[in-house]
């Protein structure tokens, strides 16, 4: 047998595990209900939390008295703000944007004001749920009632109630110096904007609203938290982030890293929203105070009330073009509710605006402002859905009004290898045309449009838009150790919310040559792998799954060695490929991992590989599009989406069937945006609909089966080519939704959601009704 | 500041860590009684395992009818022999000794023989521990009795009782042709014994006997399982070789290695008796049928009667010596119960016994022998202490027939680098001369001997006694992490049971220069850390030790090129020593490893060091002397330690502390031997003692304070001269007590323990009697 030299990533690699479907290492656990999740985790004599929540929008605490709640019998502590140590303001970049900890302090427990209604005042432990929930009613909070502010328009004004005393405008010139609502302003600019647009030879310009919306994971928030007699402390926890959490954690409760240890449970859902921390600084708290285990787990009115929405928002978008299709110019502002702290996701939604595009002249301006609603968090591409949606209904108008169609005006504008990005650095090589292909060659775009079922009320129409996102890079750490049967254990730091313990075996299974099945992967604790940034931005496959590989390349160069002491010739003359070491000369049988494995003992002790990498430099940015069909009932306003494809460009496809899922995930996710999902507030600044009853998300009756096509236009910076699959699906539709809207109606929706009553309005002023021959018909 | 190169283990070698007395990272868990032992695990749905046991030593089985049992409300699974695969009969070497996989098959569940009383015959998982324990008394099980065979000598007889009618004496010629009780013989020959013998001027010869004594931890065995849908396994134990755990189960149940995770527990003593399995598989088998969790727990009467004692023996010893000392020639035989299954640690008891000598001429013969007892397993230096108690009254009646100290008649035969060990190669530096010497410059030593408190009743004697131990390499991993403040994490995979996660995070911190509150050790789980041997051979300091330090050296490798890329210099004008990188040229200032943390991910990511060895060339052998006082109640014959002091070679002690609690331990324990502990069964093979109540171990009311003098010849072959320490210390009381009983009374005591009766007895047949004045003053 001729040798083979180690195999590396050359386009022509032939993969054997990679691209295939196999099944999920956590599967059967999770159908059969064996995974354990974080509210599953019971330790002895442990205690059950409570969280005190503000009923005012917007107050000042004047007192708490905690003293009827000390008293009921079963109360073993009670936290409130001022149990918490100060923590200076100031503000870091973490695994998803920033975070300044005093205000993450004060988020978790309000210290002098309440900011939003849900916001926690106390904490309270307790030997059952019940006397907790009791205690809790028991404690009297002195308020000083003040008018919320839950627009960003209306916290821009001068008159605006002031959140943050303290609070001045970052990033501005001349530096700001009075109280203000607006945190930060982004600005992006390129090129002559004044001369291009009078150049131009048609101009759009719309604003747009979009709601504030929630992730929606289906599990809610908990944390079970030990503290030992030497402030050892431990959380379990739901999350996408351990070491984020431990991080956290140590600042805002001034405890040492070494000091904490964060074991990642299972997870039910994040989308994002799983990054920050809400209960495990009030979990390490009580169990401190009392002594004893301690474990909260939110009602999902607490989810919804006071856990990680998104940013609502308020965009103004002015494109302009030559009678040929090019657009020339684009000026947008981009205006997102943080919430009751700073720290939207406007940033975000400005690089992503216009990534797309290729334009020679254009200015961004964000900005980021603070309102008496809950702190945002990120959620699935954070900021980019808002910003598409206004730069896709916007280019759809653009094509109408040129007579070009929507996908050639976007490819002929459509951004490339080479192309500046919004925010000025040049894309690297980016797979939007491709995916622009893939649409124009797809079934749905080619299939016609047909004819709703009920003509007379029903109106049908086809949008597309497109979404880009830049998915993230940040750290991991991976380990593989070889079994003495030839099996691997595979040790990383990401919690697995995708199916990525599947995609990363996959992987170390490729190097090693291995059936995915013989390669066990597990999600270890803070204690017990190197550091790892947060499950986000679409980066674990990508980055963590870099890590595999090189800690497989690692475990190979030993295997290589280790035969070569076996066979004692120079370890040069050893190859290891298709899990197998293979001697150059010497006529040695070529050796298979299961036969080199339980010698490895002999020959220097066990087989163990790790790496560890800033996966910055091996980025991928993503685009997808969204084709949609619509049937819009013109009678009640109703849309339903009829047919639905999503187009994705997911670099290499590690696992294509957890691909098409996630793609088909944030497509949903992104068609709830587009049509029913929304915080619902009165005047006072209260939640109406903090339940799935009344905060409307699609179900599967909602929707048709969504088509995924996986375009694969290999990241060059990664060894197999992965850019990041998670996010950027959820970004197109509610930009194509809408202009599937205009196209069966004529009607242009501006505002999230585009739910009946808002659409029923928009037809009336406009006045498309009824088709007469129905009511004539007397069909009603 | 000048330069520091990587500091190495020179001889010189200044420690700043490495010999203080940190607290243990696990002590205030475990005082407070946070630490989570095996019996604490609790899943959901867990269902409650019995065990039902045999009544008879030896006995078919005809049959096993359960259907009583299985009818039983809240019976959920029962296994029997028939439902475990075939396996297939070999000798195999593990952690310790070696294991034949059918023989261990059988051992956990009888098929068609039971072979001592206690030897699992069924087990039960039901709803509750009553319900599983009234189902195990419906279970019927015909039995043909056989009669039982106990002792060595008669199981060794041409009309014994024969335990497994396919058992063959290995290494005989020749070759043993039927079925026999003797499993194994080992023969070590040296020198012509013929003719040394012959020239010799004093010749002593005696026989002796000892007990069958168990390990006696507190914590008794246990074991939880899940197995999930897709035939996964989870075990939660107590054990000292999670590695072990997976690779037993794996091979008598026929699962593969990737398919089993063993999860440690925490360990309330092993001391050899966990490194093998008895309710791990019988929980993996009742998880799958019952598809439950299941947990299992002995009692202490299962735990006495069916798990690992040590062997009781009978072993002849003769030593002749020349007229100035020099011991000339040895002849030995040692017979050792295996219990029911081949296995006893008498190659162990044969290498051990004469190695403190250099011996020119020397015959020892080693016996294997199957009986109707529970199956042997390790404790601490297994078969060393039966063959030291033999060769130390040996040695000691030599010295007094030639009217030589007995310390300095050690001293002239002692062995050192370069003698010639019994079973043949030669010992590397060891440090048997310098424990000598300590022993003769201590307090102890040195101390009138005093009178007892009744001088009519009581006579008082010195006696002293050797021992050695060889000690273990095997193989482990370790991991390292550096967080991002500069403290580090650390992943092994042995089980703690004597301070180990503090030695190891002590080894990491002074190669790291942290202080060791700044290392957070943890015990990771099979899946999670490459492979790693058992707890046990006094290795883990030593050898997960040796991993520790070469994975902290990977750390600082890495930290090295990390520094050198922030100062822009080449990575070879950089060192790292005393927790900071230092730059050779330059006038960069040191950067202390808290510095440079925060900057890792902007270096190339996390820095996680890793290492595997194995440790066989890094072993040293550990030589210990006691030195005990006793006072001998000639009217009672009880014997109590009025002064006891351990003097043992540790190489490097990395945690005096803890070594010194580890020679103490190993004392107590040889006292127990030496005095109380024994397994008293009838001729019908019942134990009579299966309780604590009965099974006499030392209390603290027993015992002085036992003085310990750590002696540090460092073992070359260890960077820190690390030869372990947790096994030597228990060779060598029982002879120092009996030399003790002989210098106070001049009877040799030849049968272990040396019991009240048995003292008594020999005392009158030797005539001595209480002191006739004492009798005239009619005390009594």
């Amino acid at each position: 047998m001729a040798p083979k030299h180690d195999q590396t990533s050359s386009p022509e690699r032939r993969f054997k595990v990679v691209g295939t479907r196999p099944l999920r290492h956590d599967g059967i656990d999770k159908v059969t209900g064996r995974a354990r999740y974080g509210a599953d985790v019971s330790l002895p004599g442990m205690l059950h939390g409570k969280v005190l929540r503000s009923p005012h929008a917007h107050a000042r605490i004047l007192g708490i008295d905690t003293s009827r709640a000390s008293a009921l019998p079963g109360v073993k502590a009670i936290v409130i703000g001022a149990d918490m140590p100060p923590v200076r303001s100031r503000t870091e970049q973490s695994g998803e944007g920033t975070t300044n900890p005093r205000h993450l302090s004060d988020n978790v427990l309000a210290k002098t004001k309440v900011l939003y209604t849900g916001h926690a005042v106390a904490a309270v432990a307790a030997t059952s749920p019940h006397v907790a929930e009791e205690a809790v009613a028991l404690i009297d909070v002195r308020y000083e009632v003040l008018p919320p502010v839950l627009d960003v328009r209306a916290a821009m004004r001068d008159d605006a109630p002031i959140l943050h005393e303290d609070l001045r405008t970052a990033n501005v010139e001349p530096p700001c110096d009075r109280p203000t609502n607006v945190a930060n302003v982004v600005r992006f600019e390129r090129g002559d904007l004044a001369a291009a647009l009078a150049a131009a030879d048609v101009v759009v310009e719309r604003e747009f609203d979009t709601a504030m919306v929630h992730q929606g994971y289906i599990e809610p928030h908990n944390a079970v938290a030990k503290v030992d007699a030497d402030g050892q402390a431990t959380v379990w926890v739901s999350t996408q982030g351990p070491f984020e959490v431990r991080h956290f954690c140590s600042e805002i409760l001034a405890i040492p890293l070494s000091q904490i240890k964060v074991v990642p449970a299972e997870i039910g859902g994040g989308f994002g929203g799983k990054t920050t921390i809400y209960l495990e600084p009030l979990a390490i708290l009580l169990a401190r105070k009392s002594g004893r285990p301690v474990k909260l787990v939110m009602s999902r009115a607490e989810v919804l009330r006071a856990t990680g929405p998104t940013s609502g928002s308020h965009i103004r978008v002015k494109l302009a073009a030559t009678k040929g299709g090019r657009i020339v110019a684009a000026d947008a502002t981009l205006t997102y509710e943080a919430g009751a702290f700073p720290g939207s996701p406007v940033w975000a939604g400005a690089m992503c605006l216009l990534a797309p595009y290729d334009i020679d002249a254009l200015r961004i301006e964000g900005h980021d402002v603070v309102v008496n609603r809950p702190k945002t968090a990120a959620y699935r591409a954070p900021g980019a859905s808002n910003a598409a949606f206004a730069a896709e209904a916007v280019v759809d108008e653009l094509a109408t009004k040129l007579g070009i169609d929507p996908v050639e005006l976007r490819r002929k504008n459509g951004a490339r290898e080479g192309t500046p990005t919004p925010a000025g650095p040049r894309h690297k090589r980016i797979g939007l045309l491709e995916v622009l292909d893939a649409v124009e060659s797809s079934p749905h775009w080619r299939a016609p449009l047909g004819v709703p079922s009920d003509a007379s009320v029903k109106r049908r129409g086809r949008g597309v838009a497109t979404g880009f996102w830049f998915n993230a890079g940040l750290q991991s750490s991976a380990t593989i150790a070889i079994n003495a049967d030839g099996t691997a254990s595979l040790v990383t730091g990401s919690p697995d919310i995708g199916g990525t313990r599947t995609s990363c075996a996959m992987i170390a299974a490729e190097e090693l040559g291995l059936p995915v099945e013989l390669v066990r992967p597990s999600v270890a604790d803070t204690d017990s792998v190197g550091h790892t940034d947060v499950t986000g931005g679409s980066r674990v496959t990508m980055a963590t799954g870099l890590a595999v590989y090189e800690a497989a390349l690692d475990v190979k160069r030993q295997l290589r060695e280790r035969a070569a002491a076996l066979w004692k010739i120079p370890v040069e003359q050893v190859s290891f490929a298709d899990g197998h070491a293979t001697a150059e000369y010497g006529g040695h049988p070529p050796m298979s991992l299961a036969q080199l494995a339980p010698k490895l003992g002999r020959t220097g002790g066990p087989v163990v590989g790790r790496a560890t990498v800033n996966a910055q430099k091996a980025t991928g940015a993503a685009y997808a599009a969204a084709i949609v069909d619509v049937d819009v009932d013109v009678e009640t306003g109703k849309v339903d989406v009829v047919r639905a494809t999503v187009v994705q460009d997911a670099g290499r496809a590690i696992h294509p069937a957890y691909v098409e899922g996630q793609m088909q995930g944030g497509t949903v996710q992104g068609i709830g945006w587009a049509l029913n999902e929304e915080y619902v507030y009165n005047a006072d600044g209260h939640l109406l609909n903090a339940g799935f009853l009344d905060y409307r998300m699609p179900v599967a009756l909602d929707l048709p089966m969504i088509d995924a096509i996986i375009v694969e236009v290999p990241n060059p910076g990664h060894p197999y080519g992965v850019r990041g699959v998670g996010e950027v699906s959820i970004v197109p539709p509610p930009g194509a939704v809408a202009n599937a809207i205009a196209a069966a109606t004529g009607v242009r929706m501006t505002e999230l959601p585009m739910s009946p009553p808002r659409v029923l309005a928009a037809l009336h002023a406009a006045g498309v009704r009824v088709t007469p021959s129905r009511l004539a018909a007397g069909t009603r």
